[in-house]
């Protein structure tokens, strides 16, 4: 049943008026921008015409077998809206106007009203106060503000987020950063369907590889626990509202109670779910989440940089890692590649002055396979001058991005990348998709905190009680 | 006497060879790219060219009067190089070629001839084991790694950098932020010139506004206090090297030891430095120097988005903020202005449903006119499509950042001003640089925590207490 909110043959648009400042119609143009390839049925007050299709203003007019309606209209005629829906047979709703509980926050009559009449007609919604939903795969965009979907990434996480703003800024970030998204769902007040819904959905969804959660309240802990703890794919969470300063706007943002922060901690540890600070560290996560488990704290460090390498040290050290002495005999083989020979190898160790990749190779290699070494953190430059020092090939990228994840494959080790470069050369490689990309070398290590924490709390692993 | 290092009229550059992998050659192609427009002199052991420059292999066919020296040769040849830039009349050096003491921690013989060498002939010199100085006014580009100068961003912060690859990544990233910076130097082993003198000729220099420092250790700990405290200019601190991990590397890398971070911490408070985590704290720091003073902790905040609103919320309050209520008939007055009336004004103010840019510049002037807020943080929606909405103009932007900054300057606050959209837009209103942009909603709360600190800390001025 939950399927035609995302892939729905057929939508009805509710509220479009052929007018400026009309924000319904800017529905239809998201989904025709994304390519949804529906049928999209406009429907308003006054006669007119979007994208050369005509506004109906008798329900009556709307053919029968519509998956989904979007409805846009004062809340005063949204149930008159519903009704329209049941008795046209449509049975899933997005009802995106605002003005309930948000607004008043007494016992509220309009959406005890709203409710009645979809559970007469037998019809589930997303909302109210809400912007609904975005998939990819299908061209569904159903939030009234106006974006710019051809510019969206598409892929293998599902957002769910507890703010319509929030959950734009999630598609226009993940699309930046080059991480595909699948679906992003922004529920409102939540006054039918909830996260629970839609995390058990997105548990069955094959175009869903991650499910992430943008939380301002989490309000039936354990119904929300129950299908967390038997989901297979990992799942993240941003839980905002943390404070008493935010706590006052969230009330009237999304009717929200903030939860106690360090019971919520505890709670999401046990639920096996990954907590991150903000939208940039979601998309770090579904980074970190690609590469392979990473089952300790010892870290193997490499960077084109001494800074670097200092830097890296402190990260891991933040971040609760440790980089383990490296055999003497190793590094000696390593110095032997090297040119000027001028600086002495450690853990986290320098290779500013190899500039062989046939050396990186070999200490990656010979890293990841010793056995009191988890995962590696690779902090490389990258300039297209310097590209062209490094052998025969114009471009090393390709190749070492292969190379790095053949090993990361061979060793079911981990190996944490960045570059530090100018961005534009970091976009390019990001864009790839082959391997993740982190933006600098302290994000690696963050990356692989978050990659850390979810093989500690998923659900039927090992639980070795350093948390 | 400084400033020759950075405005040479003429260079001789030490250990050119044109061959593929010859390191020296990239400084004369850097300065090259960057325009830098005086003489400059190859110096090799072997006759060739680069770019139509002869080598020279005799150095008494290089002329007199030649201002700066920069030497990448052999550690063991480089008394030699020096000694005969003293029979040329060369007084300033660069010293890049690395293996001193960074390489063996002993009593390090190599450099006690070296130093002897230079005083013999009253050379100062930035090094050894360093990539010297980058200066966007001149076009002087001394780093051997090959850059890409033509993307540098010219401006007035200047840096200086314990690590040559961290420098290297600075100017890639102040660049990519759009915040341009005058001077990066990057002083290696400071076995004669160090922080304290570059501090000290950067307090002088017409183009530095801001002082920035990238620091594995403070050696001299008074010594560097004593300039420091009558800065006028803004100094700001990173400093890294602060974990057992990283001291290991640090050491073999620049020869710096740990300093206790706790000391440290007491210590930069004292001598009024802003303190920031890494780079792109920087860059963060450098734009919100840029705003008029922050002296108290009480925001007013305004967001296009209620749950970034309640993002906002929670960072005020994780950097020490206050949202006091604001009056009554003044929400009452903003709340005129909107469309469905539907969301409760509160601070933060969720403008998420107003769409009138007269309601934004009301709502800021009569906050900032209060006498119990200190500053004000803005978070706006940017799309493309949005922004026709937003009224006549095609593109509000312009006049929204000139009235902003207009309400900075008369009210003497600042506005934290951030957008939530995708990059590209974000970019190019950085790349504009009439009016600080931050990249997202919390780094605008970060950012004025920064300003905070450095008005509480700065030396004259009254010091509340609070910290």
């Amino acid at each position: 049943m939950m399927r035609e909110f995302f892939y729905p043959s057929s939508i009805a648009v509710f509220g479009v008026a052929d007018t400026p400042r009309n924000l319904a119609k800017n529905i239809i143009m998201n989904c025709e921008d994304m390519g949804f390839n529906g049928d999209i049925f406009p429907v308003g007050r006054e006669e007119g015409s979007i994208n050369g299709r005509s506004i109906l203003v008798n329900t009556d007019a709307l053919p029968t077998g519509i998956d989904l309606a979007v409805i846009l209209v004062p809340a005063s005629m949204v149930p008159e809206a519903v009704d329209a829906c049941g008795r046209k047979g449509i049975r899933h709703a997005v009802i995106s106007t605002g003005g309930y509980r948000e607004f008043n926050d007494q016992d509220n009559e309009a959406e005890r009203q709203l409710l009645a009449v979809a559970r007469q007609h037998g019809i589930r919604f997303i909302g109210p106060n809400c912007i609904g939903a975005i998939c990819t795969q299908s061209g569904l965009c159903t939030p009234f503000n106006p974006m710019q979907p051809k510019h969206f990434k598409s892929g293998n996480v599902s957002i769910i987020a507890q703010s319509g703003g929030v959950s734009t800024q999630v598609a226009y970030h993940f699309s930046d950063e080059h991480v595909g998204f699948s679906k992003i769902i922004s529920a409102g007040n939540k006054l039918d369907l909830g996260e629970v819904d839609f995390i058990k959905y997105l548990m069955e969804d094959d175009d869903t590889d991650q499910i992430h959660l943008y939380l301002e309240s989490i309000e039936k802990g354990r119904e929300f626990l129950q299908p967390v703890k038997r989901c297979s794919k990992p799942i993240v969470v941003f839980k905002a509202n943390v404070s008493r300063t935010s706590a006052r706007v969230a009330k009237s943002h999304t009717a929200a109670l903030a939860n106690n922060d360090s019971v919520l901690d505890g709670f999401l540890k046990q639920a096996g779910i990954v907590r991150v600070r903000d939208i940039h560290d979601m998309t770090v996560c579904a980074k970190a989440l690609r590469l392979p488990p990473l089952r300790g704290d010892r870290l193997a460090v490499i960077s084109f940089s001494g800074g670097f390498a200092v830097i890296l040290g402190d990260a891991c050290e933040a971040h609760g890692f440790e980089c383990p002495p490296l055999p003497r005999k190793l590094l000696d083989e390593i110095e032997e590649f090297r040119r000027a020979g001028v600086i002495k190898m450690s853990n986290p160790m320098d290779f500013g002055d190899v500039h062989d990749i046939r050396a990186l190779y070999f200490a990656l290699e010979r890293c990841l396979s010793l056995d009191y070494i988890d995962g590696l953190v690779l902090s490389l430059t990258y300039s297209p001058r310097l590209a062209q020092m490094f052998g025969k090939s114009e471009d090393f990228r390709a190749p070492l991005l292969e190379t790095v994840k053949q090993l990361c494959l061979q060793k079911r080790k981990p190996i944490s990348l960045s570059f530090f470069a100018e961005r534009m050369y970091i976009d390019e490689l990001k864009r790839r998709g082959t391997f993740p990309i982190f933006t600098n070398p302290e994000e690696s290590v963050r990356a692989l905190r978050m990659l850390r924490d979810y093989w500690r709390r998923r659900p039927g692993e090992h639980n070795n009680g350093n948390e």
